[in-house]
């Protein structure tokens, strides 16, 4: 009876992803567009040293310090970039991408237009919704963060950020957009690298804040769809051609 | 001597204005647009009963509610418009532009695209900086507000309401542009019109919000140009020919 039961859910899980899927795909009617539906993740435990920690191994000539834009070099290790745990894993920037599968089982998506479909909106502060976007020859990290900067005040944060170089991102532009009800909103920024620290981007606000209202307003039955385009950046094209 | 000083500190703030006009041109690269400087308006008195009056007066059957999409007919009066003041005045919506030309000294500029440059960002909230568009043969109100919905935490709200009636709005859609150092954050909707309080709109959140350090990213030496351009919806265009 328990197995059948289980079944059923199994089954209303599935019809419910199905729909979701649905919903998203109407939102973004363009044809061909992928759809990710990303559930979110608690964090383990919040890690706001991480900087400080890269920071304090960088005295020690280990680590790359979290300053924008510092150039890297292939020869030096990098601290694991999930946000979502204070991990204690460290490599090279090679690595980076199959760790992140691998031991924090972040989904990877090929294309250079894809659709982020964020579920249970509602879920409490802080909470985060994080996936891989392969595209033009390199991988990129989408994080979504549920964060109270104000106490009882929550919002939302969305950035992507390249796993490379700073020098490497300034070749990019990423567009985040969401569409829904005659009400469109989009970011466009050069992504960071993922050696500048997540927690550092959104608490400087440099990228796609959402106050709850305005979440709200471009939520689905609590589900939020991100567009997520990814170009080439012409202006640092050029830069880098001369 | 106290003329010749007068005389100098307006010849400065005329090369001031030139430098921020200027500046404003340099961001929005267009060729031809408008660049208006708008420079802020503290409150002399806030008066968030302005809504609750005109829903009691329209309980008594004089004016029109502040609920959305609610059709108004010619002959109903109309509160006076202007966010800024709790203004007495009544009137007719054909001689809501005229009252708040003459009376609240609000600047009306013409052209498809303009570019509203908000003056003294860092001036303390609340604070709000307005003007009226005309354009494809209708007037538009763009309220940008500083305020503190949590204190201490002051955030810049903008919107466009149309000088008519919802349903005249519904043919509109408004689209504001924030474009500096590499970022873009571009906001587009359908027009409220002014019958609906620009309060109830920046309460809901449905509008464009700017957390303080993403205006002060978006800031050029402590002023905010913002792109307008406003076109006719074509859905609602088709059914309203239908």
């Amino acid at each position: 009876m328990l197995f059948f039961t289980q079944c059923f859910g199994a089954v209303l899980d599935l019809i419910h992803l199905r729909f979701q899927h649905y919903k998203a795909k109407r939102v973004f009617s363009a044809a061909g567009q992928l759809v990710c539906v990303v559930n979110p993740t608690h964090s383990l435990k919040y890690a706001p040293t991480r900087c400080a920690a890269a920071q304090t191994s960088t005295e020690q000539g280990i680590l790359p310090p979290c300053h924008h834009h510092e150039t890297v070099h292939d020869s030096q290790l990098v601290p694991c970039t999930c946000p979502l745990f204070s991990c204690p894993w460290e490599g090279h920037l090679e690595v980076v991408v199959s760790h992140l599968r691998q031991t924090h089982r972040i989904n990877i998506l090929q294309g250079a237009e894809i659709v982020f479909l964020a579920t249970d909106m509602h879920l409490p502060a802080p909470i985060d919704w994080i996936i891989m976007h392969s595209c033009l020859g390199h991988q990129f990290l989408l994080v979504l963060r549920k964060q109270e900067k104000y106490e009882g005040h929550p919002q939302f944060f969305a950035t992507m950020m390249l796993i490379g170089t700073p020098t490497q991102a300034n070749n990019f532009t990423y567009r985040l957009e969401l569409n829904r009800n005659q009400r469109r909103l989009k970011w466009e920024a050069t992504p960071r690298s993922v050696l500048e620290c997540v927690d550092s981007v959104i608490s400087d606000g440099d990228c796609l804040v959402l106050n709850t209202s305005l979440a709200q307003l471009f939520s689905d039955n609590g589900s939020l769809a991100i567009g997520i385009a990814i170009t080439t950046s012409k202006v640092h094209s050029g830069e880098a051609e001369m």
